[in-house]
């Protein structure tokens, strides 16, 4: 068995005793947010077994997890479009197959009744700092009338512009006076959300390239608050398949000269990333990890088109031209296509079951080993996507082994 | 510095105590042999450096190998046609660039002298047996006469029909009559050559997808008489990125339902795989790496098609199709495109570096990190291209540690 | 308005007099088949306009064809699974939209009722010549009981493996005497088929390579019998790409020297086509167009793939090397992606209109405009899809003028 | 025979009456004219057919053409670089054979020692009056001192930004008055080429971009002088792909929803493409042809990046979609890989030969038919490749016709 086959109820539900888990999903009612819902259900009523989830791997097996049933979901989003509008929508373009959406209305129904107002700078009135306190009010809120053991905030919203630096975001007094000031709206939205996590005390993961807890102040607070997490940009396509490739040619002695990119989208996230200054928070952290594995004399064109009639289906064609022995001209060109959010969706379950571990073993910081999931890791330099499996499974079960052990430690009678 | 930029003179050369080293090519007049001709020359002049040889990347400082300078060329081939007028010819196809044969008919001319004539069943009269011994004379020779260290042997002639099995392959006895038995020509060219090698008490690497030492019998021969081997069949364009790209999809949990290749070849290589039956070899040994990594659920319809207008440039096209969360359809393909030789030929200098490092420290057997370089990996079931890569570095240094602390230990006065 | 947005009432149904068509297709329970009738329902309900059909478009504005909707679906097969099944199988498979399919059970059930049972050779008793008489009968029933000016048979049943030729094939008695006999079942389904359409005096199309009515003695009778008839095997995917590209080359003094092809598909066709004989017959006539175009000396390896797992889409990959100026390198390479049976089926319906055309023109024997349509075009060596185009457009409006000028003065009082 | 195979003396030369023809070069020393040289060379030597040349294709036989040996090259450029070493430096690059080059010295020689300096800018002192003068009698002298019966000038100088408009553009007193003013130098280099075309009494064509003859005042004044004219800018690979193979799409009433585009290039053409003005001009006239063919609700973003380590090797990828019948989506995609300056070189030959034609028989103004040679033609609005071939030969053979009666009647006694 050279796969998963494991059913989704079976992976190590057994060891795990921190009880259900919160998801809580800033932007939750987009494209992934809709794709992570319905795949919940469907791995629930038994309609999908979790193919496309890292963490069903047999390489998980005996890591302490919660059970994909045991996660329960909430959030933040600036849309009021219910989640089962969005799925269905999802089943007219072909994204998702209609049988999984067929009996999703309830479910799909519970998980938007519990999605609360993301922070909007055009209609918020009053300071960040009061944004901050009751978005994290609303994560208490959730944990506290679900019985959840703990939450884990993961960021999927819409991309955000290249962050330019402060003052205040490398002096906490500054910073502080800033947040509380209605006239002075520093922080992007991804930051406020970032902060509502650590303000709850839930562990939190960014998905986009977006600045989120990635704020020299936010790290400390987040650090101190003893909060674990993770980023950035969640690693899915062209981007995964680079760095699953790349370090072949090093491997080899061979010498990468250039490396061209081309990406067709459309969708809501074509859209957004229509505009200039998203689009270049996504090339900057897409470009960075291929010059860390080839060397930064490779050139790289990239580009991003937002084509509508393509609809959510990704296309990304590379090119890469790479020299041998004795110069000689190799080339090589990937054709890449998927739907986009299908790709990202059993990612954030994956983040959000291993960030919980990560939370009950008492981790805090940005944690390396989740490089795997991201385009621009925190906390690492590693690129090369094979080192990073080992890495992510070597943490696992280190991490899992501790868990278990205390968990065990702590049921022992005296 | 994240690719290799040693000097090809620089590399290991101080603790490498063991002298010159010979490398014996079975086809040594191929297009393959005649870029190993050439490339040694041109590093020697300093014309290039090693680009796409593994061993001289950074990964392998500090483990005592042969310099590229030290390997001294000689062979068996059943052509006549001069290294010299291979290299010419390879020129005018656009293979090897003008300025690295323009200098080289010297060198050429040198190595060409030192090929004997193979074994060819056609025209040899006399037992194999006989066969055996003149060639294992030729290689003994060969050393004596430039005062090498050691020799090592490399198969990279003509790919030969899949080898029946026979009564006779497994019984040493029977096999030793059969052998001496001018009326029964057992064994196919490649066989010959490897018991030549292993009477020669050289080492032996099989870059081919024919038997070579791949004959039970003969398998335990070598072990007996302590020659260290390895293959078998070099792993350079489509089913090295296969061995590099499957494993991404699996630990990402996708299923990878199909993968269809199509490659165009024409050149010496693409005429002999023209042949309905020289492919099946070479078919073979292309899928049973990618079954291994996904799982034997797999379709992989798979063609070699000789086109002789496209000459020694081969190109692949490959068609994945996989299943990611919620069954959605995730599609891959690549394109590759490059000169076989020229891929092949530095695998054949590292080989034998590193077959001279094993011997060295005086290893017997199919030796399973050289799996890194082959498609069907003698003595090893791992065909996860980071994997072999892994362990190859981890062998070097290891065997290197041991070669380095022997040749210390020997030279220290009592 | 570069492209046809004609609606689909609207065309020529005014200068049509000759009253509704009936479109009676030999393996009409298959895919195209389940298209064609998911679609006429479509346009009828004003769910779809008629892109990809050809007769749509501006260019056959004024040519006097029946409307879409005056086309009556009736038919021959050996399978007994209803249209409405189908239908639903191919939208859980993707390929039809639910939107389509939603409202067309009536519609497809009016349809599958006029599907009579084909001739199948394992269970027929009796002669071939009962057969025929049987499904004509059919065929003629259809005609009165709808009250139709005419009927159209066109062919697309599964692929049979290439005719071999017999003495009978050459000789109306002999061929008569062997049809009448219950023990010699000389001819295949496709060819008893096309005997029938001439008995009941009805245009033919032969969608497929199989043979249907291209047997010498049967050719001969429809024309003496004054039947219109077009062939052979659709042109829709890479071998349109094909005719449309090579002229490419030569118009510019490029000489093509290769041109390679790979075809994956599942579905109904890729498992028919897993059939060695059958894909023969298909591999034929794909190659023959492209001789005819680049010159014999063209090197053109092709394959056709079963890949279940592809479901109905078919991706074919084409690599194309030219020479240029000074032996200049060209390379060219395509890669096409469809659901086959949507291709195929707007064809079907614009065969249908214009063999009623040429029907009511009182043409006979094979009409070489219909190349347009076909791989392997019966009675015409053109193959570039530009001169079809030209010779089709000019053929229906002279076609279409007469038919008109006919139609007006039959009316004009005396 | 399907493509040509006459040799290059042998073409149309018995039926030719109007001597040698000089072939006037701005921008001679770049890669085309390079290439033109060589294979001018190359051809008179017998080392070469005329292969990529259109008008040696059969399509041509009995045109009464000048033949290849009757082009005499000149040029004007700003370059010094010879064009010897500049063919030497082609060879090394990889684009020109050694076989071609071997022998071309002498030729090459010859060729550089006809090309003149060009208009630059920077250099230039005195009105552009003036230099419009001289350069004119630079051709003329040539013309002269070759004993030519016409000269053909031909831009192939590097691509210009766009022009902006000028009331001087439009109003022949203040051009005048403009283009005598040393302080006002209103036009661009390839104007002042364009000019001094006319003022020599030669056929001029635009093979880039660049304005050209195309600025109003310009364009009537060479319908006065009764100069024959065409461009503009060379059509030779993603665009005339797409041209061939647009038009298939509309054929089938298939809608084109996107077709986008991205190419790499290195070599000159891609350092001035580095440019984003430069590189403004060319994406226009690339994308106008495609608009035309299939409609402007097309979404089609195009991308040309520069990437050095490719040299001269040009490659294109285009991203189709199409929506075919009930919405099925039809995607291609296309892969070009070629080197532009051999694409481009035959075809600079071509419209020499043409153009002497179109001269020969009096012809002024803009032409039509030479569509088939441009992106973006002058004077028609035709894109569709198959339909500027078949207006290509018909012209060629009208044409051609008249001005073998008016030699025939010229020579024929009283
Ligand atoms: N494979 C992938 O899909 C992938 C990979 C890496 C990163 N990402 C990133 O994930 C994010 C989500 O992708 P998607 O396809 O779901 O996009 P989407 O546009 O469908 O969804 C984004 C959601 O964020 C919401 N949102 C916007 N501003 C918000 C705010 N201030 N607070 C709360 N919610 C807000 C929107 O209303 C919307 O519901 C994007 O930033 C994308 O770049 C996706
Ligand atoms: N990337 C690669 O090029 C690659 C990868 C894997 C395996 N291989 C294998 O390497 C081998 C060599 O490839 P090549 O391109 O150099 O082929 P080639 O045809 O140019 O050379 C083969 C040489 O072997 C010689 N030969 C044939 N029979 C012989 C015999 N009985 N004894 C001695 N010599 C004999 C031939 O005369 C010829 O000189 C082939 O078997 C090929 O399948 C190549
Ligand atoms: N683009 C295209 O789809 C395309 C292009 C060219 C040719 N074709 C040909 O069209 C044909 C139909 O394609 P499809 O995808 O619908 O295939 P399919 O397998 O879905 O349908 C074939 C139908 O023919 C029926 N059939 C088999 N034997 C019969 C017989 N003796 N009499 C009557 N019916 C019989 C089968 O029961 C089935 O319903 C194939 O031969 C295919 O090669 C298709
Ligand atoms: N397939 C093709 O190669 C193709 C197709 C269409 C258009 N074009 C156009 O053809 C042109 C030439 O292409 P190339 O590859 O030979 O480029 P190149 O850069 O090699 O050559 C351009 C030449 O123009 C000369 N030049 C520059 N300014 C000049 C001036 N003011 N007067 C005279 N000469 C001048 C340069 O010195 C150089 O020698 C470019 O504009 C290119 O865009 C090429
Ligand atoms: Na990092
Ligand atoms: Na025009």
């Amino acid at each position: 068995m050279t796969q998963h086959e494991t059913s989704a109820t079976a992976i190590g539900t057994d060891a795990w005793r921190e009880g259900r888990v919160g998801l809580w999903l800033i932007g939750g009612r987009g494209s992934i947010g809709t794709v992570v819902a319905v795949g919940l259900h469907a791995m629930r009523a038994e309609l999908a077994p979790p193919t496309g989830c890292t963490t069903a791997g047999e390489a998980f097996a005996g890591v302490p997890l919660p059970a994909f049933a045991d996660l329960v979901i909430g959030g933040h989003d600036v849309s009021t479009t219910p989640l089962r509008e969005r799925a269905h929508a999802l089943v007219d373009s072909g994204m998702l197959a209609h049988r999984f959406v067929a009996t999703a209305d309830d479910a799909l129904d519970r998980a938007d009744a519990e999605i609360r107002p993301g922070y909007d700078r055009r209609t918020h009135t009053g300071s960040q700092a009061d944004a901050v306190r009751r978005m994290a009010a609303d994560i208490t809120d959730f944990r506290e009338r679900h019985g959840l053991g703990r939450v884990v905030v993961v960021d999927i919203s819409s991309t955000e512009p290249i962050l330019e630096d402060h003052v205040e975001f490398h002096d906490p007094e500054l910073f502080t006076a800033a947040l509380e000031d209605p006239d002075r709206p520093l922080l992007p939205a991804s930051s406020i959300a970032a902060l509502a996590a650590i303000e709850s005390g839930s562990a939190y993961a960014c998905f986009t390239p977006s600045a989120g807890i990635d704020v020299p102040v936010i790290r400390s607070l987040a650090t101190e608050r003893g909060i674990p997490f993770a980023g950035q940009d969640g690693k899915t396509g062209e981007t995964l398949l680079r760095t699953a490739l790349a370090p072949m040619f090093t491997a080899r002695g061979m010498r990468v000269l250039s490396w061209a990119g081309s990406n067709l989208l459309g969708g809501g996230d074509g859209a957004t990333l229509a505009d200039p200054e998203a689009v270049r928070s996504k090339l900057a952290t897409k470009t960075r990890g291929l010059v860390s594995l080839v060397g930064d004399h490779v050139v790289a064109p990239l580009h991003i088109d937002n084509v509508p009639d393509l609809g959510d289906v990704k296309t990304a064609w590379d090119h890469i031209h790479a020299e041998g022995f004795l110069s000689s001209r190799i080339t090589m060109q990937t054709i890449w296509s998927a739907y986009d959010s299908m790709l990202a969706a059993p990612l954030i379950l994956d983040i959000a079951r291993l960030l919980a571990l990560a939370a009950a073993d008492g981790q805090r910081g940005a944690i390396p080993a989740f490089g795997f999931f991201f385009k621009d890791p925190w906390g690492s330099d590693v690129h090369d996507f094979s080192q990073q499996t080992i890495a992510l499974h070597d943490w696992a079960h280190a991490t899992g082994t501790r868990v278990r052990a205390a968990a065990e430690s702590a049921v022992t009678p005296a």
